[in-house]
Parts: C-alpha cells; structure tokens; sequence
C-alpha cells in the first residue's frame, strides 16, 4: 500500500499505510474517492517508476494477482544480476503470498505444536516436574510467540496472517480489496502445510496416545484438537458464536490502536508492535481461549481442519460440536469488522469509511457502492492494471 | 495538560506534564500560584491557537466538562472535511472519556476474563495438561496485559485508568482538578461495560459451574469474585485495608518513578512506559494479590460489583467479608496519595506541592487553600473557562 | 562517578562509568594512578563547577559521606526557590542513599511478598484454579520484576541495590571505595524496611497458617523462608556455599557483559538494561533458586533475617542449616568478584585492574597497596575532601 | 566478518554482514567469487590498516586459527598501553573463541540448571506452593533466557553459540569456512564446562536423588537427563530424527528472518535480536521440546554428553534411546541447512547461493567447488593469510 511512495516501494506494513503523503492525499481529495482503494496506487507506478526497473511482465502478472505491480523487495535487490535469475522473478511475483504462506506455517506450528505437545504428554510422571511437558499456559506462550515469530517472518506482506484481519483493513484501511483473494489463499494454505507439519512431527505420539485411531472430542482420547478448535460441551449455539465473535473484535479494536499513528500511547516507530502481539494474543488465549479455543482466524482453524480431514479424522471434524466448524469461518470476519468499526467510530480520527457522513454506512446503499464500483474500475484501466 | 505548547496540542500523556517548557514556566511562577492548575492551560488557547481551529462551541463544551478546550487530536485530523461530520465534532468533545471507557474496559475485559476462564475450568480433566484452562499466575498475566493493552489504548487520554492515579495526579502533578469528575464517570463506566461483557461471554459456563444459581464467596461454587474483589475469610478488617492500601502505594510509588524525566533509571522515551507497567501489575498481583485480590481501582471494582448487582448476584456482593466492598473504593485514593507523597518527599525534585514549604501541608491549611481556590477561579474567568 | 563530566553531573549510572571522557583520562595516566579511585573527580568539582550552584555545606557533608560533592539531581531542579527549602537539601545530600534504599525496598517487598504470597496459600483450594494463589514461577517473576522495579526506582545512585555489586563495582569499575559505606547502609535499611512492610501486610496470614507460633525451616509450617533463606537438608556445608558462590559469579559476570559498552552484543542505550536484568535474575531463580534459594545479596538476606529476628522468630533464624547465615553474606562478595575477574580476564578490553600487569594481583602486595592508598589520600586532601 | 570496513573492526555481528558495503561489494564482482568467503578481506588489512596497530604477529597467529587478521576489540582500547600486556595480547588473539566459549557456557549454566533443579526437585512438598521449584515451564525459561544472556555476553564473536548455526552462516552468508574449526572447538568447550559447572553444582542433590548412582532414562531415578537429551521411548527413529531436523529448521528459518535487513517486519536496529531469540528458544521448547528435548545444537548435547559419561553415567549415555546420541550431532546441521534454504528460497533477496543460477545447487558440482577453492587459496595467498 506504499503507492504514494515509489521511492520506497517496499513500505506494505500497516504502519506505512497512513503516512503522511496518504494522508494529505487522501484528505485533499476526500470524499469523492472510494475509500477502499488507494487513491495513489495508480499514478505511482505508472509515471514514477523507471520503466527499466522490473520488466512490465511482472508487472502485469502481479497486477492479475491483486497485487501491486511493484513488489516490496529492497531497491537493492531489485536490479543487478542475481534479480535476473528465473527463481528470483517468480519470488518477485509471489513475493507477499509467500511472505504470508510462510507466516501463518510459522505460527500455525508453534501455534498447533504446543498443543500437541501439552495434550499429548498429559499428567506423563517422567516428565521433569513431574507432571507432563507443559500445561494450559504453554499453549498460551505457544500461538502469542507463533504469531509474535510469523509477524517478523512476513514483513514484507504487511503480516496479516489473518483473512479477517486483512478484511478489516480492506474495509478501514484502504488496503485494496483485490490483495484479498491470493492473501487468503496464501494464508489458508498456510494453515494447512503448518498442521501437516506438526502432525508429522507428532505422528508416533499420537500413535501412542491414541492406540492407533484417530478421535475428535469428545472422544476421551480425541487427539483432533491439537489442530483446529472444538467448543466446550455446555456451550450453547450462541455463546460459540459469542465467545468467537467477542474474542475476534478485541484482536482487532486493540490491533487498530496499535498500528492508529494517531493514537499517543503507541510507540510511532514499528518495533513494539510484535511484541505487544505475542501479549494480545497471550491474552485472548488466557481470558477467551476455555469455550471454543480462540481460533479467532479462518486460517488457523479451517486450514488445520481439512488436513486433520484429509489425514483422517473422519467427518467428526466437522459434525463436532453441533456443526460447530462454521463458526470460527464466520465469526471471525464478523467480529473484526466489529472491532474495527469500534475503534473507528470512538478514537480514530484518521481517514475511514466510519469517519464519512452517515458514520460511512451511506457504502452500505446500493447506488453509492455502485458508483463507487464504477470509479475503481475506471481508474484502474486507466492505470493498465488488469 | 500540553497547555504550553499550544502548537503540539495533543501531548495529554504523563511524561508530557514534565516538559521543559513546564516546567520553567512553573519554576519561575512557582509558589504564588496553585499546584493543581496548570499555570500556563489560560494564557495558552485562549491567544495562541488560531480561532478558526475547532468552533468556540468546541471549547465551551468541552470546558464545560473539565476538559482541555482544546482536544488531544492529530492536528491534521482536527481540520479538513472530517472534523465537520456530526459524529466527528461529538468524539472531539469527549475525546479523552471515549479513551478512558475504552482503556478500562479492554483492562476489564482481559483482567475478570482471565479470572472467569481459571475459576470455572478449575480442574476440568479434559484440558490439555489435564488441569484446567490455567492457573492463578494466568490471571496475574490477565490483568498485567490487560493494563498494558489498555494504556495502549487510551494514550489520548493520558491512560490512568484508575481514578486514585488520576487523584493522585491532580494531587501531586498539576492535573487539573476540574478533569476529574469526568474521567473518574469514564472509567467506571468502562469498569461495567468491560465486566458485562464479560459476564456475558461466559454466560452459560456460570450456568453450567453454579447450576443456575449465582453466588458470592464464600460460598462453595462462587463466582462473583470472576467481577469483583473478595478478601479472604481469616483476614482482619485491618489487613484488609492494609493490603489494599501497601499494594496502591506501591503502584502509585513505582508509577512516579516510571513517569519521572529527571529519574536517571528510566527511559526518557516513553515506549517502555505500557511494559513496565505490565511487570508492575503482575508483580502486585503475584506479591500482594492474595489476601484481598488487588483491586487497588475502584473503576476495576466498584463498576463490576454493581454489574454484578445489577444482574443478580443478590446483596451479598455488598456485605460479603463484613461489608468489604468499601474498602477497595477508599483504600486506592488514600495508598495512591500516600505513595505520590512518598516518592515525592525521598525521591522527586521537580515541581509538586511537597516541594514547597513545610512539604506542601501548608495546602491543607484553610487559610492557604481558600486563596488557592480564589486564584483559581479568578484565573479561570479570566481565560473565558466556565 | 561522572566526575570528568561537571557539566552533566547526574551520570551516576554504571554504564556512564566508561564515558570516552573516562576513559581517555584513565588511559594517559594509566598505571601510576589507584584504580579504585577515579582521578578525575578530584579536579572536577573543585575547579569547574560555578561556586554558587551548591553551597560549600552540602558538598563537605556529602563528601563526609563518602559520595559525590555534587549531588546527581537534574540541573535545572538543583537551582530556583525550591532547593533552598530544607527538606530539599537533605535530599539533595542524602540523594543516593534514599535511592538505593527505596530500590532495595522495593525489591524486597515484590520478591519476599510473592515467596509470602505462594507458601502461606499452599494448596488452597478455594483459589481459582484450585491450587493455591501462585506456584515456585511466581516467586521467581516476583524476584525478577523487583529488581527491574528497584533499578528503574534507584536510577539516581547507579541501583547496584546490592552490596557485592557495589563491592566488585568499586573493585574493578572505579566507583570510589569511599561511596561503599554509604550505600551499604542505605541497601540494608531496604532490605529490613521492605521485608518488615511484608511481614506487616501478611501478619494475620502467617497466624493462620502457623496458628500464632512463628517457626524457621525445617519446621513443618515455617514461614520464617518467607524473608530470609534457609537452604535445602541435605546440602553439605561445602554445596551451600558453592551454590551461592556460583550464582553470584554469574549474576555478576552477566551484569559487567550488560554493562560493557565495548560489548557489541549489548544494546549501547542503558533502556534494555532493567529488563535484561529481570531475564538474568528470574533465571537464577529457576536454575539456581533451589538448593539455598539464591540470596547472592547480603541486603537482602541480612535485612529480612534481622527483621524475622527482631519480630520474634526466635535464635533459630540463626542457627538453622548449620548457622547457615553467613553464607549468604559472605558468598556473594566472594562469587562477584570473581564473577568480574573472569569477564574482565576473558572478555573486557576498557580500564580495570585485571588489565595491569600480573592481571591486576600486584594490587594486591602490602607495597604496593601502601603506595596507593597514599596517593589516594593526597589527592584527596588536596581537592578538599574530608 | 567486517572485513569491508576496516575503520569498525568490530562489527563481526551477523547483522553487519549485510551492511550496504558489503552488499556492494558482492553485487558488483557477484558470481565469479566464491559466495563463502567475503572478497573484500583480503585487501582490508593488508594495505588499509596502519601497520603498528597490532603487531603483525597477532595477525598471524589470528589468521592461521581461521578468524580475522584484525580482532574485533573497541578501536581505543586495542591501542595504549593496557594492549602491551602479556594476557590482553592472549585476550585479543583469542577473542572470538573467549567469547563463543563464555556464550555457550552462560547458555548451558541457565539450561541444565533449570532442568537440573526441577528434575531434582520432583514433587517436593516442602517448596513454596507444595510442589517442587519449578516445573516444565521453567525449562523453557531456562534455556529461552540462557540463550537470550548468552547472546549478550558472546556479542563481539557474532553470538552463534551453536555449531549449526555457524554452518549455515557459512552455507548462505559468506562467514568464511576457516572460522568453523575455532568456534566449534570453543563452543563444544563450552558446552562441556558450562554443564560441568551445573553438576558440581548439584553434586549433593543428585547423590540424594539417586542415592548414589549415576543413571540414563528410562531409568526411574535417572539424572542424566539434566545434562543432554533423550529421547521418548516410544519414538521411531524417523521420528526421533523429524523432530530435531524440524526444530533446527524453524530455529534457523527464524532466525535469518531476525537477522534480515531486507525484511521489513524486523526492527533495523540489533536491539530487539536477544529478546526475539529469548521467544524463539522459548517457543521451540513449548512446542518441540517433548519427544526429543530439542538439543538443536551439538554444542549443547555433545558437551555436556561427554562431560557426564567422564564424571561416571556410564556406557548409557551413548546407548539410551537406540544409540540416539548421534541425531543431535547431525540432525541440527542438516535441519538448520535446510531452514536457511528454504529462507533463502521464498523470501530472501539479498546475496546468497540460493539467489546464484540453478538455485545454488551448481556450487555442488565439482568441477565449480574445484575451481572456487583454487580462487579461495590464491587469494588467500595473495593477501598473506597463512
């Protein structure tokens, strides 16, 4: 999103989003623009860029991917000899799906490897201490430095690790909608090659654990929830999906003001910001993590929960819990939009879709978002962006 | 309280109160005028800020209410076509409220969340580690974090969070009296918006835990300390108050060291301020939390006691441990001034009102304070502040 | 320490030891001047600093108490009306001591109120979680955020907040041996005042759990390990001492590397220092807190142990473990110097005794140790220094 | 490694591997020079440096142990007269060894000492909380923050602490292959001492828990377990081997993450490195520490292996687990290979054998490793390193 930038094209954190340039950009032209899309992207890479710098097939391919034609690689690294090599391009043009696949695996496997290790050496008296190698808590350590560690992995794609959370910033942030569809599917995949990971590491354990079958809870040895989350058995259709939805939309209210340049109490520059991650998520998973786990990201529930399928769990996995596998698809999304709109509505003051007339619900009418449609597809044919 | 520098109005944190420029201007005023009312707040907006900047009815409003006439705003924000929006003008207005609530309630939230995760999973056999959702040290993360993300949140406001620290700031560095009527609403508002929420989370897991029934300690399947504080049962009304009382003295002692800029031990940039105060907060809770569950916040008290009230854990959340419920509203305001006091005394040079003759009792004397008070109003007519 | 440093006279902290200034004054003068005495402060405040800025009365008692003629008290505080109140000048000369007594304090209250915290709820079941308020980790967070609290607090005398520090400070660092005295008092002053704060606060707690009694360890319900430690059984004599010894020559080891401004591994800015130490000391907790439960500090030890005594936990305070109690006041001197001697003869290059000839041991022959102690006598004289 | 500039010879940390100089450097000449050794050290002190900074008998000596003619010692300090003497010329010969070695032992002393005191102190009921000191968490404190204060102790030898790591340094980020043999003699050394230390530590204790015996799981009262890993019983091989070849994926694939100055989620400065290693350790320890007890470095299991069968646990320490003991030699070097290649592959830009043709893999080819190493020695040679 550092369109308005080309000079440092490699600024897609979130940070960056609302820079200074943005901003003046964005408050000059105002409410005219569709709010969603970047008003800058179109122009930069157009007339700006040396047209020598990388070949317009890249360009175009990552224009067909939803990405920015310009890959957020170091200047450096963009030219000379090695920049020319076959491996390098491709890595230019995947450049954040790849940054994101790798991300969420980081997470995912310590995320899924903690669990694994927890449940599956439950009260085993060999252990030093005496009584199993970790508990509750290691769990809570496990996703807060899985996503604190896939954060500093994924740099260069803005680190959302969540399609919720890449949602949001779609809907607030101006990130273009078209970056959703290949970071989502960087991010599920992700989940998947993360969990299968893990369930090969721990293949033999679970062998023993559960004498060979493969059970999913309440199965008294159900090993399935070392992958993807089940709810607690008294909970209620809508205490699962207000346990998700409620966790989903502090992840987001608190995300919001930690990257809001707005905001006083946050550090300006990005070093605090994994860090205070690993607590957010430390948290979520001590407070809101007992009744239907916190899996609080498609990502990391339904990508762990077609392997924990394709490797066998059977069609528990997605009968448990009353069909209960749809929640952490939905919620999530819900809950982050909530969350959002939240801290839009009472502390930021930047440029939103909350901070229009009609606290930006006049987007919700079908004649607004049509024009607005419209406009967006202009303005990108005009840019050669397919 | 960045009245002095008018020209980077939105410096509301802590560490600001101390500029340089503060500080001269007190310095050079010094004892003639009152240390509770920042001498230079009149002169600022009333002259210096350009009139055009936010409508005079802004700043009645917002007078009016005790706050700054001039709103802690990213200045660029403040003007162009988004402040002019309806709902833009009314969260300028209550800028700082809108912060306090949102920062006391994510604390709540994270902090009775933990508390309510640990309670009503203790000892289930089907977690993994065999022993429940976490333990009491879950519950010290819970709160600390909570805080830490909570200052994080509110940084517009100045994050106290707890109206002893805002007391307490008044008290001893120059917050202006008239700010705390409407923080102290904020935050207990936050107190009982953030533990509803969680009450409601948690809904049918307290159904399920007290089969229907809902109890205060200490009866056997209690669960209104999840909300609110209660002492233990061997503890004498003395040491009730006292371990409230140490443990706020404590918080407020190490807090003025934090936000002291002339402390050598401290950082001078305040990114370290939110980690500092999450080791503070569990530290309080590892070392002083047992006895009486460290309220030390009558926001974090009283506002869940009354959600609790209001939904039907009966009297007893008042007269529980002989009517305990008092002591955690008086206790922080008394231990936070006598720890401001004491750092002030031992430790702090700048400018306080123990430093001034006789350690600053003369402010108790009635003569000395009525002249205060009379200098204070007059000043305030002056400057065109209701 | 900043003595070469008139214009900036608040730099007591270690790391502005090795300030270039210092060093290129030590460098030129090199082997002919004490080690242990820093040559420039004599010239220093005698010459340079404006005679009106402090009165000659403050710098003769501040001398006589073996600290800095100039007080580390920012500049600006140091002048104006409210230095010359009389509080104001007994804290200015009493600055050090008052910080490290409340750094000690402070420290003591957070760790001996978690080990207080932990053993008096031993398996209380009524705890959330079901097993007490706390486990052994609590005291090793409580231990490891005391100390980072102390040093953030005692930023103004350096917050060594233990003796041996002080002592293998003044012993290959070139703080004055004149200022040993001084802060050893103030640390052991902490240490009883904060442990006695404890004892104070858990006063109806210990009555419950001892029924009125007060026992030391071995006694079933001891809680005298509460303040002071008392080591494992079966230790030989020849074990305590080794534990205490090794854990103390790697807490010091570990500081000078934090220290070293020479080490490239060591963040330049002190901000990390307090947190790396919370890491450095939650760690002798976990690996070396078993056996005699890591005292390596006699302020904290000593203190406590005269406070248990003097609130009637009996002579056993003393002989228990075989009259344990010198140990950890004899250790940890002995295992902090050596802990430095090995860092400065394997990895420090700057100005130390070690880097002399024969590694610094010829200070130790009467000879030459005569010489030294007469030169330092001179140069004292003639700067004026009692 | 700072071989392109000659003015900061002390920069050997990783991070100034990439500085903008030596990207320079290698860009331009690029893929006629051997990627393993750096091309511009071999001019740096020949002709740039003045000839009586150190004695050329220094360099030799540096130069013929494989490490960097020049030492990396504060410039100041390698000069005057503390320089001159007998140990500071050993110190600065040996520097990068001292370092590695101290790195280790510190890394090993936090380790082995955490599972020592939890493994010794099973179910202790006299302990603070009435079981034991310490549980699996603490382990993964213990190694998380030995690596952590390690990293900060061994700063001016680049802080790898790990022979793998090393390797890999070398594979992909031009570390020259004749420092491998020093740093793995110290770091092994290290490891044997460190671990050496710890058991005369808990001499006593052991001898009481195994009343006198020396014994390997899965024996019932084995320590030997404290000292370097076991594994499950009811791993497979493949299994036992996945699961250090995983962790030392993650470990490495994380840790060139950390260490990427391209990436844009990782702080510039080196600050935050120690801290992030402190979660990885943690993390790798909370989620594949069970089956295997993540040795992840030779370093740390060999060492310490060999310390304990000298001190007397028998031919066992070799045979436990099906004669496991040589995965931990081998399984980190592949593992950590293969992290820094897949790193290297998906997201790193910078230079690096993956980014020459055929992904690297023609390096492997011997008529190219032929001729490199031809290039390598005339160089060498030419430049006067032995």
């Amino acid at each position: 999103m550092a369109q308005a930038a080309p000079s440092s094209p490699r600024s897609y954190d979130w940070a960056e989003d609302h820079s200074e340039d943005r901003l003046h950009g964005y408050t000059s032209n105002t409410s005219a623009l569709p709010l969603t899309q970047a008003p800058t992207e179109h122009s930069a890479h157009s007339s700006e860029l040396p047209p020598n710098k990388t070949s317009s097939g890249f360009r175009k391919t990552r224009s067909a991917l939803g990405l920015h034609p310009q890959a957020p690689i170091d200047e450096e690294h963009d030219q000379g000899p090695r920049s020319e090599l076959l491996w390098s391009r491709i890595r230019t043009v995947l450049r954040e799906p790849f940054a994101e696949f790798w991300g969420v695996a980081i997470m995912v496997m310590f995320g899924d490897g903690s669990v694994a290790q927890v449940l599956l050496s439950t009260g085993q008296t060999t252990a030093p201490g005496g009584n199993g190698f970790g508990n509750y808590q290691s769990i809570n350590w496990g996703w807060g430095l899985g996503v604190m560690l896939g954060v500093y992995v994924a740099g260069d794609s803005g680190a959302y690790l969540n399609p919720a959370i890449t949602f949001s910033s779609c809907l607030y942030r101006q990130l273009p909608w078209r970056r959703f569809p290949v970071y989502f599917i960087a991010q599920m995949l992700g989940g998947f090659v993360g969990s299968g990971i893990v369930y090969a590491n721990y293949l033999s354990a679970i062998d023993y654990y559960e004498g060979g079958l493969r059970t999913v809870p309440p199965a008294k040895t159900a090993t399935a929830g070392i992958f993807c989350t089940y709810p607690q058995a008294f909970l209620t259709k809508t205490s699962q999906f207000f346990s998700e939805f409620i966790a989903s939309t502090l992840l987001m209210f608190v995300i919001f003001a930690l990257k809001d340049p707005s905001n006083n109490g946050v550090p300006k520059s990005d070093k605090w910001f994994p860090l205070c991650l690993f607590f957010l998520i430390f948290g979520l998973g001590s407070c809101f993590g007992w009744q239907t786990g916190y899996a609080i990201n498609i990502a990391r529930d339904l990508g762990p929960r077609l392997m924990s399928y394709a490797v066998g769990y059977g069609n528990e996995v997605w009968s448990a819990g009353g069909y209960y596998f749809w929640i952490p698809m939905v919620a999530p999304f819900l809950g982050c939009a909530f969350g959002g709109f939240l801290y839009d509505v009472f502390i930021y003051t930047g440029p939103s879709p909350v901070n229009t007339p009609w606290l930006g619900l006049k987007h919700l009418t079908p004649g607004y978002a049509r024009r607005e449609l419209r406009a967006h597809a202009r303005r990108n044919k005009e840019d050669g962006i397919v």
